[in-house]
């Protein structure tokens, strides 16, 4: 039984987040009804995902992987997926078959994610859902130094959600990089993984700094503190998009 | 009676156009409802646009003039027109009095326009609406050298609806370029004035070039018969923005 491994692309505004849920409507289930389609049956799909989106979350690189009892090649999965998929604003990009070790969640060494800021005073008219509105000018270069005191191995317990059920809150930030593009600001990062909501409180922590609220001082003792309430706000999930990961 | 300079930006997949229509939604209304709304009342706003936009096309620094009979500031102008306009994908960037001898149509000199091709086999998730889908790759180095064949003074014909009102055909490319992009190929362009489509048809002409099936010759021989049947066919409105207009 083949293994497929999907690159996929969507409009995270469209969807409840990735995950499977009653009554809303899903990535994961829009993307499993459409490979069900293609097989044209009651077979069960189970995809495994590198990251498991939020409700207006992004993706231009999220990869999957599933195994399925037919015969496709990948060019083939990925144009009848594609068929399918094309009212619901997900794209497969790229299909490959590959060996039954590779998942998709546990073989990614990296993970990729840009958040966008539009800052400047007026709303977004094109932008609006792919972007956190942020009206009040913020200070890049200050936001770009404190970031670094978040780079490294560090317990990163302040920067997680709550209801986050990772067993460990260590983690080792790769990078973590800010800087302005014409009237956006975009946060920039990478990790072997992150824990859940880490990118969206990292951004809003380092928002009070682009304020001139905080200094790069109280990043650091926002870190060390390893309590949710330690650090600043979660920025709201329209800003955010899975851009890559790497295997 | 001061007279008022905004720039504007909007998602034109929302509207019918700029162009004020029985029965449909387009720019020119919503905008000129939002002024008649913070003006509290039965006023007529006779606005002056530098791009008249087709259904679909997007704009980015659209410029619009209008006299009214109330004393705002610029920035109260802007925030409270952003106010009455944020559930519609409009927003007010920039707003200025100007002297009564101001056009946003007749002052210009020069209008610049992004084309958007998403050049790769799969279709849009994130782009879709705001992109030209052509999944055959196409030559971006071979429409680059056709393109220029249409800069200058020339006569147009070839290059513009069949329903264009305009008088004469002759104007002045000052520039044309195609590079690629990532996975899009970006068509640039500025002149004083275009013809009514003539931006999309001179793109439907280019893709024939990218996509080996005519070349530069064939551009210069469509440009010479002067006759819309010579050029090729007028791509779809959605890959195309207005960027800024110069005065």
């Amino acid at each position: 039984m083949p293994r497929y491994r999907l690159t996929l692309e969507y409009d995270g505004s469209r969807f409840a987040g990735w995950q499977k849920q009653r009554d809303v409507a899903s990535v994961q289930q829009t993307f499993e009804e459409a490979v069900q389609a293609i097989c044209g049956g009651e077979l069960t799909i189970d995809t495994v995902v590198a990251g498991r989106t939020d409700a207006g979350v992004h993706a231009r690189g999220q990869v999957v992987h599933f195994d399925l009892d037919r015969d496709f090649t990948p060019d083939r999965l990925r144009d009848g997926l594609n068929f399918y998929l094309r009212e619901n604003r997900i794209a497969v990009l790229d299909a490959a078959i590959v060996d039954g070790e590779f998942s998709a969640r546990l073989s990614a060494t990296a993970r990729h994610y840009l958040y966008r800021i539009l800052n400047r005073r007026p709303p977004p008219a094109i932008e609006a859902g792919s972007v956190w509105h942020v009206p009040v000018l913020l200070d890049a270069d200050a936001m770009q130094v404190a970031a670094q005191r978040l780079v490294g191995h560090h317990d990163f317990n302040s920067f997680r959600s709550t209801e986050c059920q990772a067993k460990s809150s260590l983690r080792t930030l790769d990078a973590l990089d800010v800087r302005r593009v014409g009237d956006e600001i975009h946060v920039t990062t990478s990790s072997r993984s992150f824990l859940h909501n880490q990118v969206r409180i990292m951004t809003g922590t380092l928002k009070l700094v682009g304020e001139g609220r905080w200094n790069a001082d109280d990043v650091s003792a926002a870190l060390e503190k390893a309590d949710r309430r330690a650090a600043g706000p979660t920025a709201p999930p329209e800003g955010l998009c899975l851009m890559k990961v790497d295997y």
